[in-house]
Parts: structure tokens; C-alpha cells; sequence
């Protein structure tokens, strides 16, 4: 058994750094229901400053952010267009349409996880006034795009997406759970890469290293709406201050802090890929995840099970892909420790020949 | 002007015959939320005969007849499968998501309308235990389908996507709003087509030519949860039964005639192959459709406007592409005159050179 | 077994007359769905000029009608304010909910079917900035109140109910499935008694007798939102001109002939005053219905099956009421055999004292 | 300003104890949406056991337990019974209609907050069958009831309601925002108090002093379905262990003490009780509120200002009645002080006489 893990599957899987389980004790806590947890004011402000919006909420999860901005956004009846590879439609529950009432149109993506502009004009409908189709209201684009390897898009690839939204009648919203990873990677103020957004939300419990919590930021009206959302979900906390309270370290200490993971990910990726039967998903710009595929007799099950009993965690992704993602809890130390897990199962696993 | 029209838009503009107005006229009468209305009840019961199953709902239109049928089968929150281009994805205004909570998953067809495995597969969840997935519930398959030029899938490749949907615990939905053209064009018995089926749906204004109207069949279970849904859309109407006696006699009368409009489809489409700069999509077998595009500096457009001037209406589809519909208001002179209309537009615009 | 019926349990089994089946037969028709049919369109104008309003919108049944309007007026989240005695309330599957997401709240009516003031106030939420409350967005009317005995309210009754909308920022629908047996009855311009609503339905297929269908009238804006809703609901039809047409004679020939059905219904309740056993509940202005009780020994249920032997039937209300509806198939004859028939059944059941 | 604050708006506003933020410091932890936080297992089996279920699941909130609870046990489109009063109908945005496409039906109270058999009863559908009417899913009950003072009620007065449920096919849901100041106040086991229930939630951040969450228990199958209603609602938190760990310290350490919370009220009553113009409403049996009215010229919100200016912080509800909730942060020198203080406000607001 190993002494210690080498936690890869995921940057969710980070535990709060001691500077914030010391801010949670501290913190001043009020009943947030009735708006009066200092604290938790302080988080949604500093956010909505950081991205240059009016306002902020805070939420539960990364889920609740994305379907209480975009319910806000979108009236019942209309239509939300999100990458088919997005975590809004891949992994949360559709319930923008189980519980939002709202069509959601898969848009096709590239490599970079950039929706594919034939894919978006062909979800328009033919005539806005014909009532056989859903009105477009949103179009939500995810940066870094988690399932196309973290890749971080541009303020120009963002703006795109926003003039097409509104050349089109229809709101922008992005899904920014991993916005600071991405702006960091491209040396950009985050408000700027999020200036041409309606709405934004960023987890601050994946590579920012929080335990619990994302926040939504735009305007003030939009935010507003929001917090009724909030409220009709059931994400209303009340003593939600321990919460944000690591979530305001995570914003003052861990967000320069991501170049590390995106150092250690590069380090990751270089190693892997001179391993044998190993196959790394080149990205333009690496933050922190690293894509692979092994070539060999190994299955992805074996190989995951295998370099599990030596405590390095593994996951694989629906297509066929392993995925390591580094973060907070993961150092040069543990980059080096799983490479050489890795080597050592895949190297087992070559038949030798006498 | 035209001293009359040749409507080749769609087979839903088909008029009731006069046998259809006189039984209107004639039909025992009762009121249907009741109950009560006999000759409701004769429609549901032969078309459940007709298509081998236990009981059948009239219900005012198609997109009811589906989306009454969907939300019988699939508990809010589970997911559907059906076929980008079929209808119930894309012109019906996605009621299965805004009023019933389902999600929608679009699946890839083939040129002849056929649900594609790897996209069936693809929709499937990594893990049916795993909250971030919708847990799918059924899968729906259009036959005729509209867009894909009126292909009748046969009995085997219905039989097809019914194990698929049986492998994976999912209920089959047989969108069927041309199923007789289906089954006349291949000279298959109506029932053993949809055998496979767990719902059928089909309309009684398409090419049957009655007013108003739809019937979804299946098991007895199954309609009495049609008939909850039904009433809560409000798709209960009082003396249905004028309504069903123009079913009726579509029933007795209108199916063994289609074959005169596959006729004339397949006249109209020979016709257009040797007119200038046409191409017509060629189908496996003809139906009452025929799609063609214009390959000359004319544009759908004009073209559409142009014949619609000399009494000949026409269509255009989504993608460029333009479409005409054989029915019973539509004869074989009909058809010649179209043709010739059609002829004179396009040479009218090639460029005369001196 | 009686040579004919008396239809007594309500005026939706009315059957059409002769002159609208001759216009269901006569009748130009077009693909409503394309809003090509002129017949549809002259109901709707015909009906919104009845009724002073913009524009006018056919549906299947009074339950699309009431769904839709309110749909159209009343955003995702909001509540409706309905009478717990109304039919939207009572008997409509409560799809406001189910399938429009919104929030019902039932408000307590008078004796004559009006919303009581202390309810509706109750139901306004203490802060409409709290979201822990639904925002208020529709009142409902029904006028004539079924389950009320079928009073009529009177304009300024009607435009007290449009003032508390007003002044709480909320929209107010009318279900007026019998509006004009209250015109009728109170000698008032219909427009007139609906003027301050911003959206009215009525029933063509209740006292009005023709076969199917409702019309929602309102604003040129509204009724685009209507067409929306019942497309999406499948409530579009193709020829509905055959719908139509017969409706086009009612409202030409029936609205006026209310009168003979609040005469008869006058006479049924005098008549039934004086038979032994049986207590009239009383109200302030007869329109259809005549609302009464047994006191003797017989329960309800035997008396509706002793006098259905008959050929009288009759129905029963929740609340231990036994219901009788005149309507265009019941004349004075039947009235006359009504009140011998019950007199009868009524005799027999008392015991004979030796 | 006073030196500290008497909160006696809600004990949702209770902070955290020392003991409980130095477990939250101390916790193991893992990412609860891959169901790997040690510290939410311990904390659902603890709360199952305690309340004799078979398991349990952490949320963010008590609306979000209610709204996930029914949903689970409510297909779409069913309808629940609730009391007018309770907070499920109260305050919570209605979300079960909204999201859940759920109906309700608000149940009348007693004076006690019991479910009146009644009204019980006049929710019930005439016909099951019949599809104009909703079918009853669930019945919740609320023990303690908010609005009506924090009765405790008894076993058999909960049993009651099971039987209610159970007679007519529904799911009996217990909100126990507050059952362990029931269970306290009634001297009795809370698993004895809850066993006939289907499914129960309580709040950890209420009377318990945890700053988050509620826990939702019953079978285990049931508790499956909890889980992907909460993942698709956006209540999967990723370390929820942070959160959990109070809870543990709180199910630990807290319900017995609510028995000060208890006598504290009842001092506070008492006190009351002879102050000039108040009136006390008496309740059964006290738990940790007292609801009391000013007789005076001084208006509530002139009472509330001027006692909070002082440091003694009440809340208004919405029935024109005063509320005063004890809880872990007031003690008995709190209640005095507010004794006092309201004392004092009262006696200056008396007009002098000269």
C-alpha cells in the first residue's frame, strides 16, 4: 500500500489549504438566507470585482451556477445552445430542460473545445416567428473546456462567441469553472477575458482549491434573478460564510498559484510521452490536465487499476481517453512519483522476450 | 393567375373528400372528455386493430400525438433518443423538454433516415448509476421520415432500433405520421411494420387526407396514461366524433390509395431529372416525396416564387434543398402541369446568348 | 327504455345543429398550421370583434385555452391566482403546474362565485423582493362560475377583479367558457362585460353547441405568444377550418338563443322547488344550471341511476350538489318530462305509511 | 448601540460552536460527488440511524431536502398535500410546481399546525380516474410546525397522517426542519416519533447551531433517487465534508440541549405574558418560539425597530404576529435582557398623563 496518493482524476478533488480552514473558524458568519452573512458579501463582491461585473451570488456546486444564470437568462419555452462536449450538457443532468423548461441545442466543437460556427448557425431556427421552433435565448461557452483537454480560449475566441449571441437576440454565458486557469495560461486579466460575457461562473472548489462553492457574477438585475433561482433550487445556506470564507483565500492566495499546475501538467505530459505506448493528446496551450491514450495491451481498466494499487489515481474519459489533472494537493515530488508508477506498469505489461 | 393550384408544399394540406364531409355530417355524436362519443371510440378501436395493438387516443395533431406518447413512457428527468432531423426534434418546438422535463438527445441519421448506432451509442451514459446522467427512456424512429425525403424503413430496420431500445431497458416510439405511405410503398401489413413498436403514432391529415387529427396506439396501460396527458394539454375535445368520422373513412378509404401518390412522385421526380439544372435526391424507394435542388443561377427563392405565380407551390426545406409532396388533392395532370410550369420557369432564366 | 334522452349533466354534450354541419361541409379550408385556412382566420377575427379585443386564437378544448393564455401572460415561477371552485382549479389537471411551472394559488370564492378580497390578499406574498416567495403574475376569473350554479358576474364585479390585478402588477385572464349566457342573462354587450381583461377565453362547444374548440382572444402580442403555446402543446390543426366553420354559426346563431336555456332552467328550478325532498339552491340571476339537493332518504347516486333509467340525467357535483345544465338539445318538452320523471323516482321513494 | 446582539428573529441564525468549527478544521475529506467525503458517509449513516432509516443524504438546505424528497416520491404531474401554513406552501417559491411539475394542494391547519382531516379529504379527487384531476402522491406534515407556534406533535398524531397516506395510495413525507425539538419537548425516541413517515429531512442549521445543510432520510432506494435529484437541482457539493463535520459535532453534542432552548421560551412567555398589551399565544407545549401580539397603539415595526435599536432583535410574521425563537446563542441572561428591553419600549410608548 502506498504511503501516501498521487490524486489525479481531477482538480475537484483539492482539500482547503490551512489558510482556509483558518479562515472558516474566523470568519463572521450571519444567516445568508435573510442576506447577512458578511463573509459571504465580502466573496460575492470580491468575484463580480475581479471579473469586472455589478454583482455576485454564491451557490453550492459548479451545477447549480450554470443552471440558475442560464434560467435566469432564458425564459420557459426557449433554447440554450452548449458544446455537445460540455459539462452543461455531458454531465449535468440536463436539468435545464428537466427543470428549467428550456431546449438545449448541442453544438458541435473543435479541438480547442471552440463551438463550431456551422454547428451554430445550423441551430438557429429557420424563422424566429414560427412557432414549430424554440426562440434561441442563450448560447453558453465553457473555458478551459474541460473534456477538450483544458485548452484556454482567447479574449478574441470569447468575443466571438459573444457577437454571434448578439447578433442573434441572445444572452452569453460563460462557463468560467476553470476561467482562472485559463486566464493565467494566457497572461490576461480575467475581467478582460470576461468582458464580453452576460454572465460568468467560476468554481472555487476545483483548481482554486475551496471545498465547496461556486459564484455566479453579471449585472445586478441579472444577479438578482438569480438569487430567486437560488432560492426555488433549494441553495440558500445559511451560515454560508465557512463557506466563502475559503472561497476569499482561494481568490486572494491560489489563483497565481494555477501557473504551478500548468508547470506540473507540462512536466506530466512531457514525461508521458517519451514512456512507451503512450500517446499524449497534443493542446496549443497547457493548463492542467493532461490527455492520454495507451497504444499497448493494456486496457485503460488495467492500467488504471493497476497504477491505483500503487496510489496513483487515474480517470478515464468517455471516449476512450485517460486524463490526469493536476492541482493544489499535487507537487513536482508526486509528478515524478507517478511517472514512475506509470512506467513501471506500463513497462511490466510488455511481454518480454526470451 | 392560375385558375387553380397544384399544392406540392406538404401532404397536410390535403382537403377532406366528400365521403369524409358526409360522414362528418352523419356521425353519432357524444362528448368525448366523457367518453362517450361512439364514434371517437370506433376510430381508436379500428386504428389500434389496424396497427395490431390493444387500444388507441385521438388526439388533435401529431406533435400531441408524440409528445402524449413520450410522456407516458419517460418519467420526468429520464432522456430521449431521436433523430436530429426527425420532426419531434426539429419542429416541435421541443415540448418534451419545456412542458414534460425530458431531455432531448439528437441522434446522427443516415440518408435514408436511419437512426445511426454509433450516435445511439454514443447517447448512452458511461454509467446509468452516475447522477450526472439523464437515464434514457426512449427511443423514437420517424418512418416515413420527412426530412430525409419520405424513405420507408422496413421491418427490419425498425425491428432494428426496438431491440436496441429493449437491450437498453428504453421504450420504442414509433413516430409513424406517414407509417401507411411506409407500409404501402414496401407491401407490408401495417401491423407487422410497427410490431416491434411499444407506441405508434400516426396522422389522420397527412396523406389520409382528413381535416384535423392524430391516433397514438399501444398497449390498454399505456393509452389510459395518453388519455391523463392528453386532457392536461388540453387535447380533449367534446364531439371529437366529427373529427373521427372523417378518420374513419380515411382509414376505409385513403390508405390503399397511396400508391397513386408514390406514382406520381416518382413521375414528378423523373420529370425533374431531365429538366435543366436540376438534381433530384435520389431514395431507395419513392414515397410521395421528392427533394431536388437547382443547380442554376436561380435561387429556391425565386424559384419558389416564380411557379407559385403559375399556380405550382413548392417548398423548401432547411438545408438548401426544395421539396414537393404528392396527395390526394394532387392528380396525374396535376403533376404534368407542374412539370411544365417548372420546366418554363427554368428556362426562362437561362441566359439566351446571340 | 326511454324513446330519447334528456342530457341534463351539462351543456357540453350539446350536439351541432344542421346549419353548422352544412358549414362544416361548405366550409374553405387551408393548413391552419400554416395559417392558410380563412375559415379558422374569420373565427378568430369575428370572435376577437365580439369581444373587443385585438386578435383571436382557435384551440381544441377550454383547458388549452385557459393553459396557454395563462402561459403566454404568466413567466416560469410566477402564481396564478384561480378560485378553488374554478374549473382551472378543479378540473383542469392542474397543467398550469404540471406542465407551465407555475404556481397555483387557490383563492376562496363567495356564493355567487366571486374571489373573496381577504383571499386574494392572503395571497399576495408579504414581499414580492423575497424570493422565497412566487411573484404574482395572473388572476383568473370564471364568469359564469360553474360551481357556483352559474352566476353571472357583472361588469363592475368583473372590473373589481381587474383593479386588484392592476394594482398588484398582475395581468387578468378570464375564463369565460360561458361568458355569453352571462351577457345574455345580464342584457350586456359581451365586449363590454370583458373589457378590462387582457385575455378572455370562451367555450364554442358548450352552450354555443357547436362540436369543438375555444377561442383565447386578447392582444395582437398576446395571441402571437398563444400561437406559440399551442403549438408546442400539439393544439395546432390542419383543416380546424372544419372546427371553425360550425363555430362561425354559433357564435351567429346560438349567442342570443342562451336566453331559452336560461328560461327552461328557471322552470326546471321552480318545478323542482315544489317537489317533496329536494331543497333549489337559489341564485341571484339564473343563466343554465340548476343546482339542488335531496333530503328525503334516497341517496344521490340512486336517484341519478333511478331517473338515467328514465332517460334523465343528470350528474353530481363534489359537494353533495346534484347538477342540471339546459342547453340547445333540452326544450320545454324535455323540462316538462324532466321534472314528471324526478317527481316520480322522488314519490316512489317515500315510504307508504299503512 | 448595545454591546452584543439578543437574535431572536429565527434560530437559523444560531453560528457555529467551537467544537464544531474545530471538526470542520479536522475533518478527512474527499469529493462527495464522487461519493468519496468520509466525514458526509459518517455524518447520513448517523442521521439514518438516529432516525431509523436506512440511509441518508446530505443537501445545502432545508427547501432543498423538501423539493428533492417529493420529487423522488412524485411522479410528474401528481399532486402533494401540504398545509397552507407549512413552509413547503409557505416559503419555498413553490418550487415543487415550478421545477418539479408537481401540484399542490394547500391543506388547512389547526391551531396545533395539524392537517385537517377535512381538508384532507376535500383534496382527494372525486374519480382517480378520471384524468381532469391530478393523482395524490404525497402528504407532508410539518413537526414542529413553524406558523403555528413550534408545536411538538405526537406519535400519534403523525401516525395519523401515515394512516391518512397510506389508506389512499400516497408517500407520507415528515419535514423535520425542527423534529429533534419535537422529539425533545415530547420526551420521546425521534426514530419512534418519525417511523411511520416514508421519508423525513431535518436541518442541522436551525436549533442543531450548524451553519449548513439538511439531511434527507429513508430507504435506501428512496435515498438513490434523493441523489440524482440533487446532483440534477445543483446540491452535490464537492468537500462537503467541511460541512458535515458540524453536523456530526452538532447531531452529537446539540438535541439534548434543546431542552434550554425550551425552557428559555417559556421564560420568555411568561414574561411576556405580564408586560402591558401583550398577548401571549398559548401553545400545547412549548418548543423554542413564542408568538405574541402588541393590543397597544405601538405598530409591530415600530416595536421591532425600536427593541432592535436596543440590541433585541424580533421578527414579524405574516399574520400580524410577533416571534421570538431561542436558540444556542441565547442563554438565560439574553431572555432577560429582552425582557427588559421590550419591557421598557412598551412602557415609554404609554402616553403620560399629566
Amino acid at each position: 500500500m502506498p504511503s501516501s496518493i498521487v490524486e489525479l482524476r481531477s482538480d475537484t478533488f483539492t482539500t482547503p489549504t490551512a489558510a482556509m480552514t483558518a479562515a472558516m473558524v474566523a470568519a463572521p458568519l450571519g444567516d445568508d438566507v435573510y442576506g447577512e452573512d458578511p463573509t459571504v458579501r465580502a466573496l460575492e463582491e470580491r468575484s463580480a470585482d475581479l471579473l469586472g461585473k455589478q454583482d455576485g451570488c454564491l451557490v453550492p456546486s459548479g451545477t447549480m451556477a450554470n443552471l440558475a444564470a442560464v434560467m435566469t437568462h432564458a425564459p420557459r419555452g426557449t433554447s440554450i445552445f452548449a458544446g455537445r462536449e460540455s459539462d452543461i450538457y455531458a454531465y449535468e443532468a440536463h436539468g435545464m430542460s428537466v427543470v428549467g423548461g428550456l431546449a438545449m441545442e448541442p453544438i458541435e466543437t473543435d479541438e480547442h473545445g471552440r463551438l463550431r460556427e456551422d454547428s451554430l448557425l445550423a441551430a438557429l431556427p429557420e424563422d424566429h416567428g414560427d412557432p414549430q421552433f424554440a426562440i434561441p435565448a442563450v448560447v453558453s461557452l465553457e473555458n478551459t473546456a474541460n473534456r477538450a483537454g483544458g485548452v484556454p480560449l482567447t479574449v478574441a475566441e470569447v468575443a466571438d462567441v459573444a457577437r454571434f449571441a448578439r447578433r442573434h437576440g441572445m444572452r452569453f454565458h460563460l462557463d468560467g469553472a476553470r476561467i482562472f486557469n485559463a486566464a493565467v495560461a494566457l497572461g490576461v486579466d480575467p475581467a478582460v477575458l470576461v468582458a464580453s460575457a452576460d454572465s460568468v461562473q467560476f468554481c472555487l472548489s476545483k483548481g482554486l482549491a475551496a471545498p465547496i462553492g461556486s459564484v455566479v457574477v453579471g449585472s445586478a438585475e441579472f444577479i438578482n434573478g438569480v438569487r430567486r433561482i437560488r432560492k426555488m433550487l433549494g441553495g440558500g445556506m445559511r451560515q454560508a460564510g465557512v463557506v466563502a470564507a475559503a472561497g476569499l483565500v482561494a481568490l486572494d492566495t491560489m489563483i497565481d498559484r494555477l501557473a504551478e499546475d500548468h508547470a506540473n501538467a507540462a512536466t506530466l505530459a512531457a514525461g508521458l510521452a517519451i514512456l512507451p505506448g503512450v500517446e499524449v493528446e497534443p493542446v496549443r496551450l497547457r493548463t492542467n490536465m493532461v490527455r492520454f491514450r495507451l497504444t499497448g495491451s493494456l486496457t485503460h481498466a488495467e492500467f488504471i487499476e493497476a497504477t491505483g494499487r500503487q496510489g496513483v489515481r487515474l480517470a478515464e474519459l468517455g471516449h476512450g481517453v485517460l486524463r490526469a489533472v493536476t492541482h493544489n494537493d499535487v507537487d513536482a515530488t508526486d509528478i515524478a512519483r507517478a511517472l514512475s508508477v506509470m512506467g513501471s506498469v506500463l513497462r511490466e505489461s510488455v511481454p518480454v522476450l526470451v
